[in-house]
Formats: C-alpha cells, structure tokens, sequence
C-alpha cells in the first residue's frame, strides 16, 4: 500500500484560493513524503482544455523529477459546466461524457492508468432510474475509451454531495450493470461517514474490486483529527490484499487551510501504522 | 428599487443539489413575488455552451409569462475551468475572456443588460500589479463587446473568495483605470461584511457608479437572520439616488436549504422596510 | 387537511418512561385538540399480542368518546424482535410479515384504515438487491392481507434510522414494483431532512400517491423550533390536493421530554397557517 | 477478573444499523482480544424465538472455535413488546416473564450462567409500590427457573432509563426481599454517573454479591474516553475479591459508530490497568 495526495487543496477548486501552480504542487507533495500525487483535472493544474502536447509533457517530466507517481485522475463535477452525467440536459450529458474521454486521455498521457468516476446527480424533475440509466450508459461509454488507453475508471459513492450513487451497493451495482472489466470501485470514507457507515464495511464488501481509496476525517480533516479507525481500516485493506494507494483528499472544502500541512499532518500520522 | 433573486441555491453551482431546471427556477421566483431574477450561467440554468437559440428564446418567453424581468448575468467562476481572468496560464485566460463574452451574449438574448464582473483572483507565484493588469486588460475587451450588445459590466469586490479586487476601493480603481461608460461597480453585502466594512460607507464611495447590489447576510443566510443594518442601507441608497436591483445571492452555499424559503424569507422582510 | 399526533413520545418505545397508558393519552392529545392520533403498536398502548379483543372494543370506544379519530397505525421495528423486513434471519424475516398482519388487524378492530411499512434495513454481508427484494415480497403479501381488511399501507423512507428506502425515490420504486392498489407513500420531514433534501419537493414528486405525512423538525422537536418552511409545505400540499393528515411525531428519541408540550407546540404553531 | 464485550453495538438494538450477523460478532470480539462476550437477546444475534436448538449449538460451537466464553445475556426492553416486569398490563408483566425464562434457556444452552435482570419501570398511573411488588414477584418466579438451569441473575440499577431500581440500594433491598441464592448483583458505571454517584462507593455496597459489571464512560463512550477512575474501580475491585467480568457497554446508542473501534480502544486502554 502506498500514500498519494490529491491536489484540489492546492487548487482553485472548489475554493479560488490558496492556488499553486502545478509545478508547485508537484514539488511540495513530493517533498512531504508521499508516493503518487492525485491531479484533479482543475485549472491552475491540469484542465484538460488548458493543457496542451507540450505541457503534459513537461508535467509528466515534473512527475519524474520529483519521483512521484500519477495514482490517479479525477474531473471537477459542479462549476457552471457542471458535467452531471445524469443531468436532464442532452447538452450537459454530452459535455461530461466528453470531459471524461478528455480526462481520461489527459491521465494516460501523464503516465497514469486510474481515473475516478463520479457518477453524477438526481435534479428535481427528473426520475431516479432515468437518472441511474444515464450514469451508467454513459458510464459504459467512457469505459470503452479508458480500456483503449489503459485506463481503469473506478466509481466512487458520494453521499455528501450527490443523490444517485450514494453508497456501497449502489457503487457495485452500477460496476455490475455495466460489465467492464476495467470498471472498478473505490470509497472515501468521508463519504462513508456522512452516511454514517463503517469504513471497513465497505473494504470487506468492495473486496477484490476495490481499486482505489480516498481518506478523510469528518470535515475533511487529516487522518487523526477526526474518530476514524484508521488501524481497522489498514488491516482490512490488508486482509482483502489492496495494494492500491491511499489518497488524502482534505482541506479543501476552506479557504482557511495551509495545504502543506495538511499535506504533512497526513503522513506524519498514516506512515508508522502502516508499517 | 427593485428586487431580484439570484439562481445559485436553484442550481448545480457550487453545491449540486438541491438543483431546480430553468423553468421551475423561473416560476418560484416570481411567484415569490421578486420583481427581477439574476441567472447565474451555470448547470442547469443557463450554461451558454448548452443554451442555443432555440433554448434562448424558450427561456425568454418564460421570463415574459412569469412577468419577471432578467436584472442581470453573472459567470460560475471557480469549477475545473476556473475562468480566472488573472490566472497564470495563458490559455485560462484566454477561456476566461471567451466565458464573459459568452455570458454577454447570453444576458443580451435573454433580454438582459447587466453582467457581474468578477475580476480573477490571484495564484501563488504571480505578482498582484501582473494579475492586476490581466484582470484590468480583460475587463477592457469584454466592455468592447458588451458596449456592442447593450450591456453593462460591473465590478464586484469578492473579499470572502478571492484576493485581487477585494474592496470598495479596488473596483473604483479598476473602473477609472478601464474608463469605458459601460464598466460600473457593485458590491456585495456579504463580502463587505467579510472586512468587516461598512455596507453604507460602500453606497456612498460608489454614488452614481453603483449600478447593482447583491443582499447577503453573515453566513450567506436571508436578511432578517444576521446583523446588517437594513434601513440604513436603503436610506442610503435612496441618498445616492440607486434605481437598480437588490438582488438576494443567499443560501447557495450549503445542501441542507430550501430555496423557496430562502426566496420568500428575504422579500417578507425586505419589502416592509421599502415601502 | 387534518393534524394528528402519534404516540411515541407518550410510551415506552424507544425511550421507557416518560409512558402514560393508552386512555390517559388518547384524552390528552385529543384535549390538545387534535384531529386524530396516531397508535404506535408498542407497549403500554397497543401491542397486538397485548391487545385482546375486549380491549380492543375499549379503545375503540375510548377513541369514540374523546372525539378523535385513529388516523394510522405503525410498528416498532428495532427491539429484540427486530421485526425487519429484509432480515438475514429467516425466522425474523417470518416474525416481521406476521406482526405487520397483526398491525394491520389492529388497527382496522380499533376503527382505522391507514398503517405505516417501514421497509427494513441491510444488515452486513446481506446484498442490497437481495435485501430490497426481501422488503418488496413482504409488502406485497402484506398488501394482500390490508386489502382484505379495508387497509391501505404506506411506505415511509426512514434515512435516518435505515439503509434501504432512504428516500422519495426509493418509495416510489417500491410501490411502482409491487404495485397493489392499496400501497401507497408517505414521508417524514425528519427524514427528508436528515438527506438535506427539500420537504416539498418530496410532496411534489409524490402527488396523488402521498397518503401521509409525519412531520418533526430537526432533532425531533416540534414544528417553529427547527428551520423546515411550514407556510411552504402546507401550500404544496393544497397544491397537490393532499387530504390527509399531518401527523406530529416529535419529541420521542429522549427522556427529557413533556409529551404535552409537545403536543401543545406543534398545534399552536401549525392550526393558524392551516387556516 | 477478565473483559468481556457487550453486542449491543454490533446489533440492530436500539439502533438498526450498523448491525453484524452473530458469527461476525463472535469473532470480531474474540479478535479484539476479550476473554468473554455478553450477548443481547436481540436480533439479528439471539433473540430467542429466532434462534432454535441446532442455531442455538451452531453459536456454541463458534464461541468455543473462536475460545471465547458467553460471560453473560440479557434480554433487549423497550421494543413494542416492552418486556416490562412492571407493566400495568398483565398480558406484558406476563410476556416479560415468559421472556426471561426464554433467555435464561438460551442462556444455559449457549453454555452461560448469567442473566442480567432489568427490572422494569413505572409507568405514569402505577403505584411506586405496586410496580416493585411486580417486578420483585417477577424476580422471584424467574430465579425459581434460573436455579434449574444454573443460571445466576444479577439485577441491575439502570437510573438512566427507567425509575424502579435506579441506584445501589434498590438493587440490594431487591435482592434482599427476594432471597434467592442465585440471585446477585451488578452495577453499570454508567447509570452510577448518570445518578452522579461514585462507582467505588457501588463497589464497596454490593461486595461479596457483586456478581457481574458494566463499564461505560460518559456517553456511552469507551473507557478512557470520560471522567471515570479506572484504577480506583478496578483496585477496589480487587479489594472485594471480585472475580467477574468488566463487561463492556458501549457506543451503542449512535449510528455513528465503529463497532471495531469501541472494542479495540476500550481494551487497549483497559489491558495495562488490570495487570
């Protein structure tokens, strides 16, 4: 098992500022001891629009020099664009399934195999099932693309923000649904906590099929300032042989944040109980 | 003076849901009882990339049944785009400027004159005089075309999110430096009260140029539920002879809220204190 | 539209004491000038294995005598019984379908027509889909039995409590999957708002199958103490042409509790934004 | 003196969920490292009437296989069937009784020897006298059965529910009036805090009877989480020759919970004092 960092904290989503360029970005994670580095697909860092043949090389160039790896791509659902796979507009289905190829290219050109996908969400008016056929037609879709490039998409619940793929079961019947074997699941356990789920219940039942992780502490806290059982969770990832990464993603949601601690409280307090 | 109501809490922007399609947007705030409604261009609103003619004029026609005038447009700055007009990467900027004229044309075919300036805000690693002049430089082009469709750009001091017009004195400064008759100033309670300024002192500094204003309480809540000093503030703008909108840019910052509320809570106190 | 009050709070499920006898607390909330009331079938009230036939003549007159109707029926899951629908325990699984036919019985005996499905939860290392399916067959045969004795049955998400019929959607598919002409929906705000959703968007969604209603605002307390928008529910129910009862269930999760302030609140807020 | 877990927090009472099948139950405490395991008669674990002799040889098996012995049971009061020894109706004084002959077998066949008994509450309407005389009678009938199987009960003051035998000397003049070699007494730190008493002083009362013990901290929490004197408790435990279990309860009143967790901290912290 290895640690990564997903960048928003260090981005201009959802919160403008504090923002780092990518560069930036790259070097302070790096230096705070993890492994992988998790790039959301969010300007100043890697909007796939705003990044060009030359930039992701020189980005994937920063990723070697520093010696990190790419765990794994994400988009940024919700701004005006939204890209809701599920949204009642023809125009916005289109544009998310679009923005994933995007993502999804934009990952395997920076060395990377693992996108997440977020299954997007019900708008008033729309039937919950129709909103369901959506997701996981488009996510059928996006699918056929990632295998092409290598990629693995990984459906993540999001209980907090979403109403559509809320939870453990709803997550591997969507993987089920559609039938890709490049289709994979992954949890956060903040989300997992909103829900006032246990965080190893979700490890035992993903199983096998748990491709990804994201760790945050109620309010999106670092590990250890929050009631996770972080030495439970490690020794089900353990028991069910995950050998994925475990990805901070925290702090984002303020303004009021140093990302580098954030970056550095996480380490320090993961890095002894896993070994 | 009038009042209107903005879509954000109706919207996917920034939190996805609750989330209300156009039409049903349309209908509730008018039966709210709001002279004019702000649409923020965001999913599922009115994102102009998903919004052709046909669609535009469908919304128009529902502005004209409802008997609710478009007080103003505004962008969703702040998602994986970010359309930061001050952003370090060139192609961001260029996005950005691309957004506004967008937005432009979007508010003219609406029936609409008046788009919210939001002037980007500042990355680590960018001197503030270089963001400065971007922001100011790309205020410059979109006057130009906005001048061509009949709409007028105001500057709003953003203290709580961004770092780069963050006050009364900002905006008059980048409006004198611009010196086009379409670029006038607005501000925002909420933000003045980020300061912790006078929202009065902000009517006085901006007189005749003040051309819009945004109502919000601490916390983003209705007024009524917060500390803003009501009846002075409408003094004062009757002072400075201001016959544009109040406008409610309340509640969009949370999930757990009922945008009807939100919408009747605010006119239900407001009114009252106009007449 | 009708005001009806249910029991809990005046027995001892879940919390032991403070509990009153059934005849003191019929008289008491019919006092407190209720339409109706809601019997939950726990002790000391009316159990059904508690309940003989004389006794049930008894309440029946007593309910007759204190002038108010029996709006509806529920049962108590969650004891050492469980009575959970999707139950791994097929013993349990058996023991739920019979008392909720016991419920049924009881409260057509006692005069009503109205009892509350609370569609069970997931317990660990049952699949989701089987679970639902589990919930689904019972109320289908239910559904039969409640035919035969003039009973309609409504399904209720229960998200803060449960894992299965979380929400507005989930009942609807239920009832759309078994589809019985006497099962039908109902929501509790409580619940709605546990998800952060909005009260009457579940009114709208559920139109002309809404067959009740519980209304509690947060943290179970009486409707005025907590944040729903009353004026707005009671409208949309008008709209939607809902004649049935709202039914209080507040003030039951603790001990500290005076059930006839409760009683007494949520009528005096609510009876004069009905009229 | 030895630790044992109560299953409460890993079952569907009081709160459904998370809830764990017994076998999961079993070995997760048994991994936890406790010496014993108290089990709730409560589904989806023991609830009698589910549970028949080949499941109930099944659970024996699985707490030798995982060497963990069954220190204690108890029945779950409160669901609709109440189970109050002191109920004002006869058909529930009945049940109740009939229920804890239910557990007591259960008990013996599950290879125990201790039953707590809870002994009931009083409800509004009821004599203090007649409701002792109740549950004393009750006592005295049930002791009759346990004797036959080996069993011991313990009766247990449990002030922060019910209002019978709220404190120390309820339960001592309770045992006294019943006179039944094998019925004993326990405490539960808990309801000793909730009466703001000091536990040693229960300690020190009930010696050479002390025959079983509950340890919870301020809200239910794990030991080491509150205000209590373990040192002190477990010296003066020492002091009366004390060689039951400190049975754990805790956590149980939430659905925010990490079953795993509550078990591992509270030993954890506890292990170290004891040797």
């Amino acid at each position: 098992m290895k640690l990564s960092f997903n960048t928003w904290v260090y981005s201009s989503f959802p919160v403008w500022v504090p923002a780092y360029p990518i560069d930036e970005t790259i070097k302070r994670i790096a230096k705070a001891g993890y492994d992988g580095i998790e790039i959301g697909a969010a300007t100043p860092h890697a909007y796939p629009d705003y990044t060009g043949p030359e930039r992701r090389r020189e980005i994937r160039s920063m990723l070697e020099h520093n010696g990190i790896a790419l765990s794994s791509m994400l988009p940024a659902p919700g701004g005006g664009a939204g890209f809701n796979v599920s949204s009642p507009l023809p125009e916005e289905r289109a544009a998310a399934l679009d923005q994933y190829n995007k993502v999804i290219d934009l990952c395997a050109d920076l060395g990377g195999n693992l996108v997440i996908y977020v299954a997007g969400w019900q708008v008033y008016g729309t039937d919950r099932r129709q909103a369901w056929a959506w997701s996981r037609d488009a996510l059928g879709q996006v699918a056929g693309h990632a295998r092409d490039r290598g990629v693995t998409l990984v459906i993540e619940p999001t209980s907090t923000d979403s109403n559509l793929v809320d939870d453990c079961d709803d997550a591997i019947q969507m993987m089920e649904e559609v039938g890709a074997p490049n289709v994979k699941l992954m949890f956060d356990t903040f989300h997992a906590l909103y829900r006032n789920e246990v965080p190893t219940d979700y490890v035992y039942r993903m199983g096998p099929n748990l491709a990804h992780l994201h760790i945050a502490d109620v309010g999106r806290s670092a590990p250890g300032d929050g009631r996770i059982d972080y030495p439970a969770l490690i020794a089900a990832l353990r028991e069910v042989g995950y050998d994925g990464y475990l990805t901070m993603e925290i702090g984002y949601d303020r303004r009021a944040v140093e990302p580098d601690l954030m970056a550095r409280k996480a380490i320090e307090f993961l890095r002894p109980l896993m070994s």
